[in-house]
């Protein structure tokens, strides 16, 4: 409908998730009416990001350089890893400056359907870091979904491998699933209630 | 929280409509797991688009060089300006495929609140066309809104002068405010229906 250069790229905009064709014309007609040195440096900040911003060799986390922000920090506890299925995670529970320990990125969950498999994630790498590195604690931060909850399940037993070959393994958590802090119970789901109660604790 | 580079995108991206940093946060980690060479062409149809496209010199819509599809194409006819608010404005006129005349893109409705003086859009531009080419009719197809309203009152007073000073002016119609195709009159609001009725017309 409309000429080649704006067609093409409401064409790249339509990539990014959640954004259909509307949603994609709307950003390129401000992008048209937008000041040239401005659309210059968005095109400019989208090459550096990718020039600069790879993955961390050790957890495999987004990273500027070889190893990303938390493994290059000496202060962080080497002896816990927190395995998340993506980059975006770990920034979520940096977030909430809990955590000190260092993470292992997956690269998403296993699913079959999806010819998600084993080797598809990173799951080689987390059991080489168990049995090279000194780990206490594995803790199992994928998602509440059936695809996380599968993945855990997994982990668990091929990291419990491990341990056994080797003298004495990590201890393998998961995190908890419950209600949410500040929701009421008559709006929670039966499966969040069901979790929530199994997971009770003596107070 | 990320990375300079990563953080630098996300500002990016952010400046797009409707778009805050959870969704920049979205796009950005899309993107710097895809293929370098696929971010590459991202921006690259983003400058290129920007440096292809500019807009009319004759209706101010968009245009890949000096006049726009519609005013390049010989078969429309001139004596018909349909004046719109944005150049989306003309692209979703085009798809219906009903209007065979030329356009003129005001770049916006008049809104003294944001500042939006008759001198911020081409309503200069309009009476100079008016005045000097043969029009016949101009059919003010601005938004159902406040704004929109006000901008097509001020137009046909200014139109209507024109066409004093010279011979015999242009017509000045309206577009029709009404019900939408395949809507329900308990669904209609008010003043869409309030329109609808003085606007009926005899079957």
């Amino acid at each position: 409908v409309h000429e080649r250069p704006v067609e093409d790229l409401i064409d790249e905009f339509q990539r990014l998730p959640g954004v259909g064709r509307k949603t994609a014309e709307r950003y390129v007609f401000l992008l048209l009416s937008a000041d040239e040195t401005d659309v210059r440096r968005f095109a400019e900040a989208m090459l550096h990001m990718k020039e600069r911003i790879g993955f961390c060799s050790r957890c495999h986390n987004i990273a500027e350089g070889e190893l990303c922000r938390v493994c290059a920090n000496p202060q962080r506890d080497a002896g816990v890893i927190c395995v998340v299925e993506t980059p975006r995670d770990v920034a979520s529970l940096e977030r909430t400056q809990q955590f000190r320990g260092l993470y292992h990125v997956l690269g998403g969950a296993l699913s079959p359907i999806d010819g998600i498999t084993p080797e598809r994630l990173t799951i080689a790498s987390l059991v080489d870091r168990v049995r090279s590195e000194d780990v206490r604690e594995v803790i199992l931060c994928t998602n509440q979904t059936v695809d996380g909850d599968a993945t855990a399940s997994y982990l668990a037993r091929e990291l419990a491998a491990v341990a056994e070959a080797g003298t004495d393994g990590p201890t393998i958590t998961r995190i908890a699933s419950g209600l949410p802090v500040g929701s009421d119970l008559d709006f929670a789901d039966d499966a969040t209630l069901t979790r929530a109660l199994a997971g009770r604790r003596s107070i």
